[in-house]
């Protein structure tokens, strides 16, 4: 049983919570947040204290592990902070929105050895999971080229694109892990941005739709497209193909009830409405993997050098949108 | 270059008028209809001499085969004189809707081994036919059960019920044929059928919705379900499962298209609207079939003793709804 | 929180034990089985005590519900001896196997006002539910025909057979019951079974394969097709046909990933093995809807009515099979 | 009735003579290849004179309309000439390799009005079409985002990627011709090249897979994907996304069957080997609408300046790849 402390009780914050209550190999020992308030619910629906403090916190023996759902700018300093403290770190993503930052943070933590986890869901996903055993089985032989389409609902409010770092940093980052996490290390990115949705986020200086081609070191080529509204639900699909054949990972659909009529047939519902559904499985697999990692030391399928090369891969794609060439990466 | 007579000019006559122009191995010499005009539209449109008569039409030498689509009381006369006069047959299902009637014709012509052969067009269906080759190859080892879904788009007028010779003669002749071609001789049958959708049917002595179950030599189990309505279009179906698996057929859809939007997913378009349409492939590929058998003295895939067959089937039924008995065939 | 104990700590029972102890509104406080290390598992699994007697059960005050997933030879004991002391009760289809012990059953308890629930699990499983709340609300008009498939994976052991009941009550009760729950109450039973995949079966006087017609108060067709053996997994299916279309609830998949290759396209895993994977959601949301009939008071979706009418279809199809006739129900 | 002149009695010209053969508007005048033999086969074939050269055939007054599907060195030439002899042209893709020669030949012909059809197949395949038309009807809004997929089943010989100018000049021009015809003018292109496939491409200086962004006019974002090599056949699909859902225009299958079994469920056949097969009814719907256009004058959905436009955004691309920069159109 792993005494684990939550720090952020957010929206998401919250249903790790509720994820780590319920897992048989965890105990959620705290919980702290800047806004008290939030803490205060997460404590009272789930019966476990409220921490005061960080520090109060990170002192707690009774805490093996920290579950890290704040804000974007405190990721690094909890993070640091907490290994210095010795525990081991499960971090959503992404690690940072400035290299530099990330690159400090790992600098103080290194010599530590730490076990820094980042939340990259994608990887936990139990369809995007069976896709990438049976790619690394060969059903599919040499990957070749992959396709990943991943569009949000709705697009965030302003409040949110303010922080977020911009799309790449904050959404495709995702898509960035997703790849790498398919193709293996990318070399090359070129990128296309667009405003087509929000007149707000385009005055904020972002931009609400891409289109990005990348060249793995392997040679395969891939393909994301985003876009911040998607009148079907939460899109997320891949497509995978390889000199033998291709494999697919669809959306997932509420039941499997299809209709028939006299306007339209095969109809089925929209999809999920967004992450907190559409990766219920996904994170209760997450967390799964973590406490196996604590447990047993094994490396966690996605480190602190996955939050680090998805950043750079943000960083990389920004470049080319703005500069209109193909960034290539050492 | 075979040379055909056709005998019938309506709307499934004109449609294969149009098949023998059309198809390479084919010459269409001359066409009869009682409605004269009916034969004069074909024949303006084709470009073929209107016979007077039923006798001009056989004793002209350039009439290897006729094609009787004629209405189907003429069918056993049409039959026997074609035979007799030495022509090849191809006829629209059935062969008649009395089984005296039908075995009277056998009589009168099975001395001459006449190349007989039904338009039971399901045989010649690309996707039914490919079920069944895969079934004959052994692809999902002994049949066990079938399931056959035939509904048609809308009820027929009265005029056409009044002559109709009953659901079970009509239209489920088809289906049993199918079942046949499937699972092989039929010795048991059960049958429940009702009226759901149109009161003048139902005043007319006769119901517009079934369900079917028999038993095959093999041991297999059939069930067909009927209606006179449906609101996607024309439903054909097929399923097969067997020791090692399963093989469905399944609608038609006129394009590939999906449409996903907010109210519903993975929606298509609507299956084609009759037998006209569904058919088109099949009634070709009977042709070319029966083409073949006139040219090979082959023996066609649905003989007349398939469309004998199929009418005591039909009159099986008939016997089990009206008795509640599950009857046996010898 | 509602006190459960659980009756029979076999492969269904430890399954419903998870739930109850996962569940936030029940209490495991107690389980038995006449086999003592099976409860003994369960009790040393979720750390709750193993109760030696049902009297020691059933004077248990902090037991306010009982969970029967014991042999069907003890249902009706337990469910009047529970509902005699004044507990809520869940059970397992089915009630029993013989009408006349149902009845008694029901003659010891109906004045006592109890609230029995029979574990259906179809009517809780969220596609077959969707479906039916769709026709519920009329998407598809009048409900004219139903299709239900039911196949297990694989033919249970002899022993297992030998007290089944032969299929119908067995396996087809089930179906029966998701029948009413679609078409309401059936006035008509065919049923035609057969001896296809497993000689030890026939040896034991049972059937391993049926087709079925059903007749239902309201003029709709309902056809239940069963098999002992599939395949490709548990084969769970229905199609709902009306005046304005059609609903179908197919198959579950494991994950959405879909294989393009050489010899196939779009190939997908097979389906969830058995009943315990297939309807683990049903288990779950059957548990709730209990729970809150407790509560509330509700009528439970599928009471001890519904165990006898199931009963009875059964009784009715075994009748119709041995005696060739359409049997009508009062 | 149409008379035609086919140059070119290749594999495609082959195709096209059996189409205009059975064309109730056309009729096939002559043929003409500088493979004698080739012309020979057709003649004897479909019983229409050889040609002996492209002055006869010019000079026929029977011919109204010439079929260009001779090599595409040869395209412009005769399509002036045909032209400057009074004929309807319909040519197969591309007008040619280099856009000097293309302007050049703009410039001999512009001046005579004339009607000049370009063989964008897909233009004409009834899903596309119909995807496109209900995009055009507002279906889903704004067009956002368009993704193609497009990939050969197997590389072309060596001799034939000699001459063919290069994959985005060969095989992509369908794709940005069809980019074109569902996002309108294109503005920006970005293209990344790869050697995945067979090194001899490599080795005449080729590339045998790619991936493409580009920007409409519109505003929209364009994705297109090659591959010259499928594993399971010709692969041929659209996505298009809007405002308010997405339209997808699959692939086809040769059958509706779908295989169930222990290993895999709901598979299908291979789709379709190549374009000969993949476009059947497109090919005849594009003939359909030429010869509409040679009767009422109307312009064509594919005219010269779609082949112009298709080929430089395939100039584009190359300068994209070899550049790494993104390339705005004027």
């Amino acid at each position: 049983m792993i005494g684990f402390a939550l720090f952020g009780c957010g929206r998401i914050g919250r249903m790790h919570a509720r994820n780590l209550h319920a897992h048989p190999g965890a105990e959620l020992v705290t919980c702290f947040d800047v806004a008290g308030p939030a803490a205060a619910a997460v404590a009272a629906e789930l019966g476990v204290p409220q921490a005061q403090s960080v520090d109060e916190v990170l002192a707690n023996p009774r805490v093996r592990a920290v579950f890290i759902a704040s804000s974007t700018d405190t990721h690094v300093d909890l993070i640091a902070r907490s290994v210095q403290a010795g525990k081991a770190v499960l971090c959503e993503k992404p690690v940072d929105l400035d290299i530099a930052r990330v690159d400090a943070c790992w600098q103080a933590i290194a010599g530590l050895q730490p076990l820094v986890m980042l939340g990259f869901n994608r990887r936990f996903d139990p369809s995007f999971r069976a896709l990438r055993d049976r790619l690394a089985a060969g059903e599919i032989g040499r990957l070749e080229q992959v396709v990943i389409t991943s569009r949000d609902p709705a697009p965030p409010p302003p409040a949110y694109i303010a922080v977020s770092g911009g799309l790449f940093r904050d959404m495709t980052i995702h898509d960035f892990d997703l790849a790498r996490f398919l193709a293996g290390d990318i070399v090359e990115v070129q990128a296309m941005g667009a405003n087509l949705i929000d007149p707000t986020i385009q005055a904020q200086g972002d931009i609400d739709a891409a289109m990005l081609v990348m060249r793995a070191a392997s040679g395969a080529l891939v393909h994301i497209n985003n876009s911040r509204r998607c009148a079907y639900g939460y899109d997320q699909r891949i497509e995978a193909f390889g000199e033998a054949g291709m494999l697919q990972a669809h959306n997932q659909h509420p039941t499997t009830v299809e209709a028939w009529g006299g306007a339209r047939t095969r109809a089925m519902d929209p999809v999920p409405h967004f992450f907190i559904e559409r990766y219920a499985d996904a994170y209760r697999s997450e967390l799964d993997h973590f406490i196996d990692c604590v447990n047993t030391g094994a490396a966690p399928l996605a480190g602190f050098a996955e939050g680090r090369e998805a950043l750079r891969l943000a960083d990389a794609a920004l470049d080319s949108m703005k500069s209109g060439r193909a960034v290539r990466l050492a």
